[in-house]
């Protein structure tokens, strides 16, 4: 045990507790048919909690972490730190980059043995720890050389190392049974379209994307491939930039099969979208896989990868992927970081509890209200003119028909409310 | 001849002129191999400058024109007082929605009389003028039946008037020998996912366009079918959000070899965009159509619709647009209004002609600046890397071999200079 | 009574109500020293619940009430149905515009005829009616000789019609007992710099508000001048921005101890602002006088009026509000419209209904918090250390003072936690 | 002499040119009354050009300089390759804070040595070289200890350290003759309002405003003091919003007629406004000093600090400029950073290169539309009617008679044309 959490116990579901604990999130309250953690499926996210230092484009460091520093011991008590908090919260994932838990190595092949090395660190505490791997990744976005890209360098030495690095990112998720593989393009784009060949890009970042289908079955990954959207920063345009536009990538290269989608609201918010609307787009297109929950300051136009705060918001996201069926791989990975001003441990073991109690409260008023079926009835009844076969006729036949039919009949079609206010007071009795 | 525009004389190319003249668009001049007319394919929007009132959200109309009333004879006026604006301008094109040109009648069959009356005025005209139709449109989102959709209305009957409202006119699109027809969908959304069923309204929306794909056969149309993408505004989220979206849908429904796009400068803004990115993003995808050019005020979150005056961004619009081997069907139609101040027939006449002159230095510098070679060639050889036949066949190989080079490799690939600012000094040597 | 709410009763407290009824207004109810009525005061806003037609830039007018026709008539047959309004929600506030309750007249002196005719039905009606005033207000935006701005028009007979017409809705306000008088400036402000006066328009406008300030006085009226800030729509820029720039306005007229704000939250977000900085911002500065409560879609760049649906928002408002020591005589007036889907009545009851319970949840949670100090506390342990006269020695020494002893003392200060999660974790228990 | 900017010549005008050479900025040119060099006094900023590494939220350095190391050697280092630059273009000034140019020591004590020695170097440098110094100014924004604030820090004795530095920071700049000193609170803000005192906070800030002040009077520095907005980043609010927000701040502590204004483009787009706008709002203000310039990708919601490219935009900020007078102590500082991938010697300079070409262009466009008085002829006819006697009496009169005399007169006023397009049209013939 390293002493970086000292004092601070393993978090409870209490409901009246004075201090740290769950106040909604019992782990094994039925909701909607599950347990409610194998509804929620929590993840905590290595880089934000463990690998972050605090900067920002204008200031550096705040967090004074015991284990930073580039060398393999500290990687290893980073480790340690990461497994305890695990504990602690009893979240039943985790997920991480590469670079998140393993020091920059001289060269490649230095990198990956450090890599490996941590790896079997995970391997060994995951056989008595609880927490399994919700998805691995590749950080193919901070170092230099991944400046201009990585599949869609221009450059096809950096495409290959991409390639590499992807390589054995899923190889480890394989080995420790990660549930999915995620593909972030953070650097799949451009800063100025002067300098840019946009199509052969996308064509190099389809041909990576295959090779990544290709390899899964070849080594017999079981988990998802998933894609995670998001319009820009760092780059000024990244090809992955909402929902839809991965689906018409996916289509392109034939792997919308293969692939689905790992959606975050703050990359929702950046795109110019609700979460919901990512949620339902990606459920209504077969590509809903798993989300990274946070919020984005809405006055603010980066990534602020804030912990969750607003029930009523987070409920409408459960209410999307509940009515989608629910997480199958997927989870809540707690793509969020601190504030850098919030620099103690309590900060940290605080700040998931409270994010995890949000998202417990949006899935258990979301679960009542699909169950209630009052929103599902209203929405049923508005579209129940295409029930009939005359609509259905009418759908499946031509302009010219339809065009004499309606001059012949005379009829005058008259607009019937949207009642948004009252689907809205609805929602408010659920949050 | 009405006496609207009375005193101006048809608009003129003389460089030198203090009055209301071209300076730049001379119709006549060769560029990129054709006439700068045949290159720009100027067309004028009815609805902005002949049937707007210069109303908005916290205001009443502040136009006072002599055809604004509600009845053929101003319909009538209303077409005189426009073919003889396309004379002053010299405007090869012109566009227009049924809603338009005509008052709306009391039954769907007086509208459709009242339509074709006017177009038949329209050909009419169109013998003696040189004017021609660039596209036409249905006006599907303006009236209160269509407030919740036209295509994706929850209401079949609203469905069926759409179709019959889009045959017209197609037909008379057809009639005036168009060569394109345009969808824009404003209504094709929601306000509130609360009351929506995305996936059951995408796939309304995808069988109206596949009637229009079929009838535009059956009547033997050569005319190219166009979408126009816009991201929100009037809808809280329209379907046809932007060029990649429109690509994915597209697919969804077989209609991506169909169909192209209609891509306007102020709806890229919207959606997050720069305009030169939805061109080349269009181009990369086969869709390029036709342009919308206006500007939207980049402080103002709506669509403001104001006449191009940015020749730098200008040009670098037509750049992708002459890199894509410039328009076929499509052309430059000002999607541009007034604003609500300039109310003398003076400020309509400068408006457009301002807007000729700025899009003509666009072209023009965009033309040399492909001609002298220099960007294409920096772009060039930013990707020659990958012209080797090594770097080829590891693009079709596979993880694991990529990997094994690499490891053996042991070389550290270094990043090359992107080299943007000089790029954009560059392009400033031409605007 | 007309019959336009047919069948819709009183809404009454029925916190277990399953049909129209307040489940968290009790007006009764005594919420931090007094009765939730008094605390809350909401208001009615006449504009958009009963002249707003349904009308946006892109369509007509969808909503089909029998008061709509432009004459004294119809403006009667309105105040019924408004004051049956407000009868039926038991609101103790309305608002109005000259132009949202009389036809306009063909000259100034019929539109002032007119209206005075309306204010003589409502004073009639608030004989018996329990509903008063919370504010009155002139519509300088609607008509087109608005378009160039009121107090800030080039031309000074605009100016003067506005100062007429200010000074009748003053006069009316005034007889109505009105508790403010609010200025709004949705037009005094510009389309382009390149035709504006910047300097003269300020002084204009600093004029105006002047007269108004005098004028108030010299008839004896008690209630407060108001301004409403907003950054811009329907203009490009607003003079009156937001709570900050309103502050340096009136500084600059010398009239900071005469005039206070009337905030709204969609206005504070287009300023790039949370509603709950404006209304902190302005009770720091002494100008906290009433709100405009609505909500604004994060993810449309325009006023979108909606109305309030986020109980944690809402309560970070009030929260503000009671820390100011509440409202005194400002309220909560509903500027917040119907979508213009929502075609019933039974829409416009709902509407305000569901708003009214959402900011009650809101008060009641923030009064709780407030009660509980938990946040307060937190945040007087946080500037403690200001506290202590040494601190507040140096903050009133000088810069070499301070200077010799920090380089002296050799100390190095630490940061401390700022501690977000957990405050925000602390709010999360009250909504 | 360095071997960085090995092989690079002094840059000279040389309009036909096709290396590196100044096309437009010819210094000896009169322009407007004054050499181009007078008027636009330009300056380098030493932090993005030399002590920013190219790192961004999402990846670390890319730049390699020779000079990036945390010793006093490297700092030397900089200084020589910082001042062959300014030498390379020709520059007349450059800026600093005291963190760009010596590294931190381990006390306050010792990181004052280390930039004194700095100090002394530059000051033996400006011995021969013609660059001097536009601004001085303190980084209390990138150390931890400012995370939350220097003047507003909730800790006194980050307050005291921050006055500490500001005076070391005042005492160089007049060392060096300075000709303004900057201050600008990246800091001075807030991430969260629930653990912060707004008003408490303005008091400090308001505090240390006047110290500085004094400070100035008291060591005799004849410089003008100056303030930098920015809306947010890297707070979530800062406190010096805009020009209108700093206005009423500086009345609020009476400094009004001390303290102008460091106005840059980016910030200005980040709070909502056109440059122009800041620009001429300054200026009625009687706030203008210096510019920051530099240009904000439209598209992204931060700080993306380019070098400006777009001369019709550039041209309507110095016409606002000219129009106030020019520059007196101000000038136009570039900040401006290189993109991250553009890692070469030969992009530094080119980036400056064009981007001064690019503000010669702006200038002298801007010069020649003043002269030629076109927009200022349109400008002052549309304000025409106020410069009547009754005009001016009527805007000293009030409400009550003004009311008498346009219910009297029966007078419709007319709304005149704002000619918006008209006047674009103008401007795009000098750019």
């Amino acid at each position: 045990m390293t002493d970086f959490f000292n004092g601070i116990e393993p978090v409870r579901f209490a409901p009246d507790a004075t201090g740290l604990a769950y106040r909604h999130y019992d782990p094994d309250e039925t909701v909607a048919g599950k347990r409610l953690e194998d509804q929620l499926r929590f993840a905590v996210a290595y880089w934000h909690s463990f690998a972050w230092p605090g900067g920002d484009p204008f200031g550096g460091q705040t967090f004074q972490r015991p284990w930073f520093a580039d060398d393999m011991d500290a990687a290893r008590r980073k480790a340690d730190v990461a497994f305890e908090m695990f504990g602690i919260l009893g979240v039943p994932y985790f997920c991480f980059h590469d670079a998140d838990i393993r020091p920059e190595g001289s060269s490649f092949a230095e990198s990956k043995r450090n890599f490996e090395e941590i790896i079997a660190v995970f391997e060994a505490k995951m056989e008595t720890a609880r927490t399994r791997l919700l998805w691995g990744t590749a950080n193919l976005f901070s170092h230099r050389r991944f400046m201009s890209g990585a599949a869609t360098n221009p450059d096809p030495e950096i495409f290959a190392w991409s390639a590499a690095t992807i390589k054995n990112c899923m190889d480890a998720t394989h080995r420790l049974n990660g549930e999915n593989y995620v593909l972030w393009g953070g650097r799949e784009g451009y800063e100025t379209l002067l300098n840019t060949d946009l199509a052969r890009e996308m064509d190099q970042m389809g041909r990576m994307l295959s090779m990544v289908v290709d390899y899964k079955h070849k080594i017999g990954f079981k988990g998802q491939i998933l894609v995670e959207p998001k319009p820009q920063e760092p780059s000024k345009h990244q090809y992955d930039y909402d929902v839809a536009t991965v689906y018409g990538f996916l289509q392109r290269y034939g792997l919308e099969n293969e692939v689905k989608l790992n959606l975050e609201q703050g990359h929702a918010i950046l795109a110019g979208h609700t979460f919901e609307h990512e949620i339902a787009l990606a459920s209504a297109l077969g590509l809903l896989g798993s989300i990274d929950m946070n919020r984005n300051d809405y006055q603010s136009g980066w990534d602020t990868d804030q912990f969750p705060t607003n029930v009523p918001e987070v409920t409408l996201a459960y209410y999307e992927i509940l009515k989608a069926g629910g997480f199958t791989t997927g989870g809540t990975n707690f793509d969020a970081k601190l504030r850098r001003q919030s620099l103690s441990p309590e900060d940290l073991i605080a700040a998931h509890v409270g994010a995890i109690d949000v998202c417990a409260r949006g899935l258990k008023a979301a679960a009542k209200m699909l169950d209630d079926d009052l929103l599902e009835a209203a929405r049923r009844d508005r579209y129940a003119g295409w029930d009939s076969a005359d609509a259905q006729a009418m759908l499946n036949s031509d302009l010219a028909s339809i065009a004499a039919q309606v001059e012949a009949s005379g009829r005058d079609p008259q607009p019937q409310s949207g009642r948004q206010e009252i689907l809205e007071n609805i929602v408010n009795r659920y949050v």
